[in-house]
């Protein structure tokens, strides 16, 4: 863990962070990726996107609102990434919802090589094949602990797992790691999850391993929403506060600030 | 009217709101949803709509930005919601603007049984097949009366009709509700229509009769508004106060600070 | 240059402004356009695009994300806007970036009769085939100082060239307004470049050549910046005061703040 590091890397080296996502957040994960020092780029053109990608710091992959071509692009995009070593993070966004969601999260993992998942508790475990319950995005429960879940789910999936909640787990199926950062404002705002996925890409970009990349960015995302909570009146004023938050989040005290374990 | 008694329904039983709207508000409509504290679901593809609408609470139509799918995604929505007995509010955006606004209300209205149709004066007119003059998709005016065009379109159009304007009118063509709460400030942020309709939405999942649900939401949302203007220097920081207002409504006092007739 | 006169009117005509733009700022240019004064209306399918474009004061084009429907709407869109003698300003988001930016850029530029193309330095470079480096939609870099490339890019392209910068270059060949004003935060929010293109539109539909409405939307947009970064603490307050801002603009006062040269 030396987020504080990579966060000044980020800044200094602005990677491109190539986002495939939903229509709802797009411009919410363009901005918090803007705020932390990293260069957001969104394209979904099946024209586009592996061009696009096989020159980006890292790609997000984000099932929020899916269609026909986005899928395609979403698939096209991954493998460019994976050809030019570009390290991908996918939002398995209301798997366990639709067959569609489902169906399509588990074949980007199936036919690509995805660095880390990142979802709430009810999306990873359904990817996991545990038992759980979702309502549209939101997680109802999962029958495992957030830490056995990221654990269990790390090596179903073969990759990274990031499972967020009020405390979050990150596990790579031997090391696992708790943040406990972050306020429950985050809850009242539609993307903050999404937002997190975009973070874990921008560390991603920098970081030694996928591990360290998905814990910093619950860290330095989390510590973020504990600042813009101080003086937030509700949902509104906090979204806006997240975002000045994370522009002034310092390098120099945030390893400091990190509730972490494991 | 029991506005404070359903929005208490609405924080305790959380209703799913589905939501098929345009791209410029989805994340506004999204997080009104949230802030008033329902949980909104964003899904348009025509392979989930139908899976996602069926275990809604209520199903919200908007035709803002429409195009070929995106109106083949809103029927098969619509047709699963009422087979499952789940109420639909139809936003008819720009309706009268352009012949594909127009015809696709129509559409919807003919093809899938609409709980509530919420518009502007000019929107609702064209559809109840009165005289009206639009700019885009703000109304420049209307015939008749907010109150008598209510009543009529209503009955026109087979369901309730709730336009908003600097005073609502909410009719099921037998009574007819004016709802005078709301601030100027709501006509100059974008969406502000658009999320009158979400939360029309929300008190659909919860509300005895779609009367009562269009009126409560209009009053909701109007005292949120009011709250909101308090402090604002502008659309900005108007936009900003809304989600926190809605997010502090309080069902205790809301029914006091209704300013409703009929 | 009457940038004050021309706001006035803008604020008395409220002339509708049709935009064709990307998913991300959708909402953004909407709710700067409303800010401002002007009425915005998002539309994009094929079967109404030409209708809209029609009656609309100006059309805004919009390249940031793509797709083949939207570049046939946008074809259609500007061609029906030049039979109406409605003036259209291209955004040419990211050219440089993908193969498919760079020629649906010229495909424009070519089938359609464009008043203004408002973009960075590498992406107008690159329509004027001038050397330049650009990270995804993000400029690095131009071989041209601003006021050079905006002329050569002008007499290239063969319209107004808006080139937007830590200084504002306009020209239409023969003479080069440069614009100073603006804040250096205008660069940590996503889509300020893009609104700054919607509020061209909104100046093309008042004033009396696209030159002039090109430099009086750049002093507008730039003093709104300017206002908004008095009480910012990072991109998200900024983000918010810059509407307000928007919507507070003097008209009396706005002539006597531009800092324009040429």
């Amino acid at each position: 863990m030396r987020a504080g590091a990579d966060l000044a890397a980020i800044r200094e080296r602005k990677p491109l962070v190539h986002q495939i996502t939903n229509y709802v957040v797009m411009n919410e994960t363009a901005n918090a990726t803007l705020s932390l020092g990293a260069l957001p780029v969104m394209a979904h053109a099946v024209e586009e996107v592996e061009e696009m990608a096989s020159v980006a710091g890292a790609l997000v992959l984000n099932i929020g609102t899916l269609s026909d071509r986005w899928i395609e692009a979403m698939l096209l995009a991954a493998r460019s990434a994976n050809v030019a070593g570009v390290p991908v993070v996918l939002d398995p966004v209301g798997v366990g919802a639709t067959r569609l969601r489902t169906e399509t999260a588990k074949r980007i993992l199936d036919e690509a090589d995805i660095a880390v998942v990142r979802g709430n508790a009810a999306e990873v475990a359904t990817l996991a094949g545990r038992e759980a319950e979702i309502r549209g995005v939101e997680s109802i429960g999962a029958a495992d602990s957030g830490a056995e879940l990221a654990k269990v789910a790390a090596s179903a999936i073969g990759c990274v797992a990031s499972v967020t909640g009020a405390v979050d787990h990150v596990s790579d199926g031997v090391r696992t790691i708790a943040v406990a950062n972050g306020d429950a404002l985050l809850g009242t705002v539609s993307g903050t999850g999404c937002m997190s996925t975009a973070i874990t890409g921008c560390f991603l970009a920098v970081a030694s391993t996928p591990l360290e990349a998905a814990a910093e960015a619950l860290v330095a995302f989390g510590v973020a929403g504990e600042d813009a909570a101080i003086e937030a009146k509700g949902p509104g004023s906090f979204h806006v506060a997240l975002y000045d938050a994370l522009y002034n989040l310092d390098p120099a005290t945030l390893d400091s600030r990190a509730k972490v374990e494991g």
